[in-house]
């Protein structure tokens, strides 16, 4: 009879592969399905995932993990299996804590909100929306109850996708970013038309493009064995395991923006996933370890990387070949500086690097009054309205480019939105730390090679997985808590340089 | 509280979406898998086979079965509910005879065993496989007796594959069928020299077919609303559910017959699945009713239809336009007749439609005598010689292109290859049926049109799904037990005319 740690491992191996599997039939929905494979794929989906939280929340589970805790008495807090057992019961508490009927609530809440949303959207008309909202902000605050908090019930919803962090130190890094954006993105605003982005609206061809973002996530160093990049309506990346590893990209011909830093953005989620498998930890630990971790890494080698003039001081030749009917007329400094056009504009996923987490803010605040109760449903509209004339100097023309832009209220993610922020954040402050170990990063990006920034990471970041929560992380390797600093630093430096203030 | 049936329905309706979702993750790794994802694929099936055994076996679904069995008393013995109850009861009743710990033994030595066979094979070294072989003869033989049988042991075996269909079965229909089909091949072997398939050897663009076998597909009704078609090393078809139904295809440039009547082929088994959901049966039963009736189909469309004459008189055209560089000097009846060259040898699946079934006969001579103990593992090799010399009038040069050629053995998959005979039977047996209510169904071929046979096909077996055993299936759609008499038939027109016999 093995030990109640080889009992715990093997039961969270299933636990790890019914998740695969079931990231795989949603990789396949969202990629290859035929249009009749819709009516079944729902139950796969439903089964995969019932199956997977009554193994994972069984009592058995519970008291597997008890006593392999105590038979790890004594070991380092680093090690793998400790780490195993700590993080896996952080989740199992969490997962256990909520009612099965209130789990069911809202999946068939969210159903049919989704499709609520959608038709309100597109007819611009929150007065539909209304009642949906009102019934997610009801379910995710008892939800949060259920969680348990000290302060907010915030917290307990933005524990589910980042944990440790609170609603408090998510206020303490906004008002920095606040204070410290908006000049800069005034600074722009006055300094609008000096740079356009016309040239990335031109034609180019999808095939061309398909050559382009597979040879650009290759350079950065993804792992074609263990991966795959396909087509899909919206770009992703799911990891099945770190030898599986696949990314998705939009082709639009008359926006190369789309394929090209949509591919890096996904490659950087990517490469992640497949350094996960490095420190030789469970495969449920060999993942991401937040949201806001893992958006750190898909903005570093976007933004950072990506919309470097150092990275196409290298690789714009070979672009400018590829398209040569498009871009033989555009130099590499006015490429550079129309894939960083900045302009505030309604739309969240348009939105660029400066003006990007302005968006952040302006949800962070909606989402938790109307969570505490301070903001009611019907009041939120005109606080939207409010918030982007703040933040962004423009009113929605409507609530289609407003408050009924996103999807993420409709189903239940409420929480979620400041992990982009954090990402943002991160991105910079573990560029700025990787830079200080290795000052040599820049001038080898304008050579085409990754290999020092990328080791940096997979030795700092990827290869702990899970092992240990993101703001452990973040002091271990930066010595500081999460903060805007590095990133006000970045963006200050770059579009300074770019607008000329 | 609703009734037993409702309940059982619900259980049966997760089986099956476990069912589908293991057979999403198969297709997967046979089309997109990248070479990374081989590490945890085995655990996706593996905890997706178990979850469905212990679904399916669970002693709630033997209570749910028989009490919606009383609920159903004095309801017709075609109606669909009294159809799934009816299989269903089959279906566990086989798999609840067999011990857990004899299933999972089988599992684990084909694992070894696949592994050795395939080195075997490589080698030609019977010696290496031996040892294995002897195990798999002796754990089909333990699951023979769990399974039980009234005369032979390989009875219960078949039984797995073709429901109701007993040795005795197969011997008299293989005694009628060596009668007549060696004199056939004897005829051929005298004429050898009057057919050439060099036309169908020489150069074809990958592309090129594949936009054919795509348009072949359609022609004959394939709906690619409902189902894909993709590329894999070994053709098969997979159906998820008859929305969604994935055939694959393999091209190879110097042998246009790969790609199109392997398409052709699995496009016969998948009409019959996306045809499988149009008689309002319940999910776990839309879908064929046995490998033989199954294989009918696909021999149907690829032998019957697509060598037929017709069909080449309506598309030649079309594909040698496609070809102009490779066809433009082979006429339609040149093609026609190297399409259908017939010719004995060594390996069972490249062999024509009269060989074919001698290459099974074959093996249901040496499988019988196995399992009954009357030829040992040791003398196999010598009396595969033997048969070879009788059937083909070949000694096979090596155990490669022998006695170790298949893999079946070596996945414990004794009792199976009677159903590509059985199909093979059937294909003509069901065809003539169709010609007797249909007489103009050559002539539509003959212009392209597939829609009567398809509608008949759908009318009288498709729609079907498992709700009939295939021996029931049979007798009410021919009046007739399965037998050789309409295949024989069709041989001797079809390759009397060719070799001029």
């Amino acid at each position: 009879m093995g030990t109640a740690l080889e009992g715990l491992k093997a039961r969270l191996t299933d636990v790890q592969s019914l998740r695969s599997a079931g990231g795989l039939v949603s990789w396949e929905q969202q990629t290859y399905m035929p249009e009749g494979g819709a009516t079944t794929r729902a139950g796969h989906l439903a089964i995969l995932a019932r199956l997977e939280h009554e193994m994972f929340t069984a009592e058995e589970t519970g008291r597997l993990l008890d006593t392999a805790e105590r038979e790890l008495d004594g070991a380092s807090y680093d090690d793998a299996d400790v780490s195993l057992v700590r993080v896996t019961k952080h989740d199992y508490a969490i997962r256990t804590k909520v009612p099965a009927a209130l789990v069911a609530e809202i999946s068939a809440e969210t159903a049919l909100a989704t499709q609520i949303w959608a038709k309100a959207r597109a007819q611009s008309d929150f007065n539909a929306f209304a009642p949906s909202l009102e019934k997610m902000v009801d379910l995710t605050r008892q939800l949060a109850d259920y969680l348990g908090y000290a302060s907010h019930p915030y917290d307990a919803l933005l524990d589910q996708y980042e944990p440790g962090t609170t609603t408090a130190d998510v206020v303490e890094m906004f008002a920095g970013l606040r204070r410290d954006l908006l000049p800069i993105a005034n600074a722009i605003a006055e300094r609008k038309d000096s740079v356009s982005d016309a040239p990335i609206h031109r034609n180019f061809d999808v095939a061309k493009q398909k050559t382009f973002t597979e040879q650009a996530a290759a350079w950065f160093g993804f792992d074609f064995k263990r991966g795959r990049q396909d087509q899909s309506p919206h770009p992703f990346c799911q990891s099945l395991s770190p030898d599986d590893v696949r990314i998705t990209t939009r082709f639009i011909p008359n926006f190369l923006s789309s394929s090209v830093f949509g591919t890096m953005h996904e490659t950087g989620h990517a490469l992640y996933e497949q350094g996960a498998g490095l420190g030789g930890l469970h495969p449920i630990l060999a993942s991401g370890t937040s949201l806001g971790v893992h958006e750190s890494q898909s903005r570093m080698w976007e933004n950072i990387v990506g919309r470097s003039r150092g990275y196409w001081s290298h690789f714009y030749p070979q672009l400018q070949a590829l398209f040569p009917e498009s871009l033989s007329d555009v130099d590499m400094e006015t490429f550079y500086r129309a894939i960083n056009k900045s302009e505030p504009s309604h739309i969240r996923v348009e939105a660029d690097e400066v003006t990007y987490n302005l968006h952040i803010m302006l949800r962070f605040e909606m989402e938790t009054d109307l969570v505490s109760g301070k903001l009611s449903v019907k009041d939120a509209p005109d606080a939207w309205e409010e918030r982007s004339q703040g933040y962004l100097g423009l009113t929605p023309p409507d609530h289609k480019r407003g408050i009924l832009q996103d999807v993420h209220w409709s189903i239940a993610l409420i929480g979620y939105f400041p992990t982009y922020s954090i990402g943002n954040l991160l991105s910079a402050q573990f560029y700025e730390t990787a830079l200080k170990q290795h000052p040599s990063i820049p001038d080898e990006i304008a050579q085409g090679r990754f290999d020092t920034l990328l080791g940096w990471l997979r030795e700092n970041i990827h290869q702990h997985g899970r092992r240990y929560f993101p703001q452990e992380l973040v002091q271990r390797v930066t010595g500081e808590k999460i903060n805007s600093r590095a990133y006000i630093a970045y963006l200050r430096a770059k579009f300074g340089e770019i607008y000329g203030f």
